[in-house]
């Protein structure tokens, strides 16, 4: 098996496992899956996908076990887990997640139903390498010190993210030195934490997340785009007045980025055809987290569809015309990373001082978005500010 | 308008009739055709857009009329045809112009009834702004110095796929020096001419074609690939047997990768499940140019058809199952390109040694395939040396 | 004039002013000035010069020009001043600055006498292009909007060694978006601000340089042989003993690098052959913030001076083989640096929480060291504890 | 040890004998010499030197050897000579090493004198590691198929140089995809050899050196300055008038770059002062090929040198006002790589067409050149056609 040219990591080899696996149609699917779904409206270069991003994970994921000097069967296993760790995603990933949870219940790291009997292409070739399906489900829920490695505060999942992201978009600042990372990642009372001197290693990849969160992954355009995608996918699930476009949600889950525009078009041709050709509804209102209450802040999905008809009535504009997303708190998973200092291993929260600082600045850029067609603006931004009880804001 | 970030020339201005052309439907619908097609399935981080290329090909474009100083009426005009010289791409371009051309005629590079009549999005934004649709269809045809520039031996086109193609391959050798190639263009009794100095300017961007045709645009997987695609595609196109599935050759022009990818599951199911999960034919023959007859060398897209019938007759396989894929000569159009040496314009293929080196290379890489599922690689393989009249190769 | 290649911003082109200043000795001298001096000690690629840095910053501060839309006669000034912002250092950079201020109470960013009388060749060219080689020295101290570009908050200088240093030390935290910082510069009341929405852009310089100053300026291995360079170059300027070797103060200023590396041998044999060698000095105390009384750390070079005599006596070892080195506190300057949010021009520490996390994190990476060969360690570390009155580290 | 982070190759582990090895002056003196001597006086980021090139091909040769799977005796001889072969090089490196052999009979590549006897330190760090010198300074002479990896046509000392010349120069044409050579090196009847499949990849070295040559390495301001550092250095070796200035060829050897400057200044003051400012002579003469006569084109330095005499004799200047420099006629050392085709191993020479292609456009590029200071161009410019016989050139 040749090695795949990479343009992030260069030639990854590929072990029996690994080569058999490519091959599923599980993951084949994640060639039709991008990284960063619609931040691409954005940033028109990126359109990576989950397929290279999973072999960079594979790839990341190796090193690290070579130099933790891991045994074999728990690098095997390890290695599998990282390869598939995103299979479970739905079409444009993230962004149906939420979607496909209220449906299901599972989130995409939860991968048993799809290693185990489901696809039986998958477990048979776990099982003819004397893998155990259900010990890789575990690794990519995060389970035990190799599944920190694969699903934690230090994984190699955000490692390949952020430099492939960066990449892919030209915008720098994901560029984190994934080379010193994987070489001081330790195992210590069965905990993977950084080895001592790497305080700045660590907050080099939260800050990392910090500012590509700030000036790429929460770019309003693609806040908008996204939430758009979702409203036309509820439809989908739903569209009890369109019976004939009906999906259930089993096969919506496996389904490509393609396979859903294409789907939408006739589920929710307005939406889809705006998503299609970038013609997007706009901000009528962008608001900081001083201006809104603390109840409107933790509505959940079905309070913002509420809130939206509520909006859409008093402004006099078609429901389907008006989406109000509000983001949950921002959280730092990475401040929990164990990093060792002076010998001892601390939390990263406590041994560095950029952390309160970086969730400060992510508190900052927490925003409550109301959005539609660029017309209605004024009237639904009127409408929404007495909904949502928005204070005002700076004159 | 803010500029665009692009990953290989960072940030990208756009002029007032660029900021209006992208939000067209025509220019939208290249977000979803991929510039590299099938070389994906090779090079798995190959995803990037004719949308993005098409912006780097504007800004390249740009800044080479700056440095020739040519008046504003033609900069817009050159600009505009920079912007639009691949709206008339089929989808998965290449892979389907030749389809395309049998059913209509027309290449990519004709868009005059594209930017005339037929879209009235692109000729409205046009004439509002005072362009003429038609001297802008005649840019991208390559009439004139300035079509030289959008399509030429010397064009931006080039010196954009190259470098794009390199970044998102990873393979390194289409970095060329774009900078230097911009800056030492020039006018010279009407022809667009790189300065004196700059035959290794010039011998570097053909030489990063021929190594990036050998190793990336020619792959044998990803012409596997393409010509499953073509097969597949023909079959919507004449599905005789199939009539609900039938698409006309003018909506066929007008899709986006992803339409066609979803159509062609109803009248291609194997090819186009095989072309999803990569599960592709497999080469049965692959013979270089001294074992093929100069008669089969130059047969048509028909003949190839007839061949691989026969073959499929002989091997006892479904013709469906059989592709013959024989391509035309390797040309060097850069070979054409004028360099100032000693004060004088000369071809290339006169100022430099290596233009005859170069063709003798890319010879000597051309390959006739034959391609079929792989249980039947022994069988088809000896039925295609015999209705081909290939010679033996070497022992 | 050809434009220079850069291997960080491709082709700089150079005005006519920019094309005589680079020849003059003064600025041909900084081929010969290492950007990082003693760092390649510790990363062997950062070779790079003050030289290709005062293009680099040149070539920033004109496109920030462009947009900024300032007057031809004011652009000409700031130009020159980014061309030359460097001329001032003496051999070796920051390595020496304390050294010659000691002795002529001059920093580097004062380059009055060198612009004015002191180089004729300088002078002349800025006079023979209707330039002022004072308002040129008002901008290179910083003075006015325009000073604020070249030596300030946000100044074309950090913009570019960050990127630089990045590019030649293969650490990748520095390479921030030059391309969007000079673009969203403005001006407004006087002063050179960031446009709205760009608090994440602020913050990344800010973060950029407080990675690179933990992890590349402020790396203990180049700490420890700048301390040996500088008192060296003591011995050299101060060498009563060796009357021979004495230089005076404006000789020494106007050396290079290779200049001083040679002179050192004379005047320094141990400790130049151990730089030339990089045979260093090691750390027998590395004692952070909390073990540091008040008075310790703000005593002065003499200070220092002084408690490595009381050391070396109190460990029995030759004085000239006891470095002190308490750095100052480090400071944000970026944190003054103005950006408009809501409107409304802030202090970037008042519109960014990151601010006191990363003044926290700077703090919390302070040392202080005492250096010392290898075999005097633990006798120098005994004697330094008392001496410098250092508290109990954690256990 | 820590692996050391590099620029090109990241982080580059050191096994023991490298880590002692490094420590070593011989090897810490190639810090001070610049991979690209004068070649910084054309392209200013042109600074890296031969001590990080040293670690670069330790670190490609390391890599192949496992990809070899050669037994560990004698690859730890050849990562010791990958390491340590470019120690014989004097200072700035191939600029002075006519002179040297003229003086000495010895190339850089003749090691043996260094790790042996000469300098202890050397002999003892591989003594000490069970190694023998004698079959290191074999390897860098480039015996055996191991030496072949070390100093052959598809040595790691050409793959890391094109690539980490490119990265510090800007200049793109030196990316070649070191990690796939690498990778397809195997051993086959005691040669190392390309892996099938891999002409264009062995084209790919070859073209990269050919647009190098071109563009960097033979550029003729760095031919300038390099015929004048080498006459300057031959007054440093031969000053019968200075005989203060004199020094012996082996402590000349055993110089670095700035040791070299610095005593130029008095052995040659004009040259070293104009080296050193970049004030450089002119071209008087700079002829193609058809130009020159047969016998002028075969001089040796010696033939150089009587020229320049009879030059400055008929042109009426001081005979140290003239340099005649004629390059030897290129070579494709690179064309004897040997690639397995069709099974069967082949000389590149014969496997590629574009060998003679790249031979003739080297031919092409061939230059005498004749250089003096400006003011004497016409003069001088005269009296070489008649000395050195120059045939007219095109009109």
């Amino acid at each position: 098996m040749n090695p795949v040219k990479d343009s992030v990591h260069d030639y990854i080899p590929l072990d029996p496992v690994a080569a058999e696996l490519i091959d599923t149609p599980v993951f084949q699917r994640l060639r039709h899956i991008k990284q960063l779904s619609t931040v691409r409206l954005v940033y028109p270069s990126a359109n990576h996908t989950r397929f290279e991003h999973s072999l960079g994970v594979y790839r990341l994921t190796s090193r690290a076990l070579d130099t933790l000097e891991v045994d074999e069967d728990r690098s095997r296993h390890a290695r599998a887990a990282a390869l598939l760790h995103d299979v479970g995603h739905g079409p444009y990933g993230h962004q149906t997640e939420d979607l496909i949870r209220r449906h299901t219940g599972t989130d995409h790291d939860d991968i048993e139903w799809l290693v185990t009997d489901a696809d039986r292409e998958v477990s048979q070739v776990l099982e003819g390498h004397d893998l155990e399906p259900e010990r890789i489900a575990a690794l990519v829920r995060g389970d035990g010190p190799l599944g920190d490695l694969i699903s934690g505060e230090l994984d190699a999942d955000r490692m390949d993210y952020l430099v492939r992201d960066a990449h892919h978009t030209g915008v720098p600042y994901g560029t984190i030195d994934h080379g010193r990372l994987v070489r001081e990642l330790t195992l210590r009372d069965g905990r993977l934490v950084l080895a001592e001197g790497n305080v700045p290693t660590a907050e080099s990849l939260l800050l990392a997340r910090g500012l590509m969160n700030a000036i790429v992954y929460r770019h309003h355009v693609s806040r908008i785009a996204g939430a758009m995608l979702e409203r036309a996918s509820e439809r989908l699930l739903h569209a009890d007045d369109e019976p004939a476009a009906d999906v259930d949600v089993e096969t919506f889950r496996r389904m490509a980025d393609h396979d859903l525009l294409v789907r939408l078009r006739e589920a929710a041709p307005d939406l889809a055809r705006r998503l299609e050709r970038r013609d997007l509804f706009k901000r009528a209102v962008w608001a900081e987290r001083s201006r809104v209450p603390a109840g409107t802040s933790e509505v959940d999905r079905a309070g913002e569809r509420a809130a939206a008809r509520e909006i859409a009535d008093e402004a006099g504009v078609d429901p389907e015309e008006v989406i109000v997303d509000i983001p949950p708190r921002p959280t730092l998973k990475e401040s929990n990373a164990t990093v060792v200092v002076d010998g001892t291993p601390q939390r990263l929260e406590d041994a560095s001082e950029l952390v309160s600082g970086l969730r400060g600045a992510q508190r900052a850029n927490w925003r409550l978005g109301v959005y539609c067609p660029a017309p209605h603006r004024e009237s639904v931004a009127d409408a929404a500010e007495q909904v949502l009880e928005l204070r005002p804001g700076r004159p």
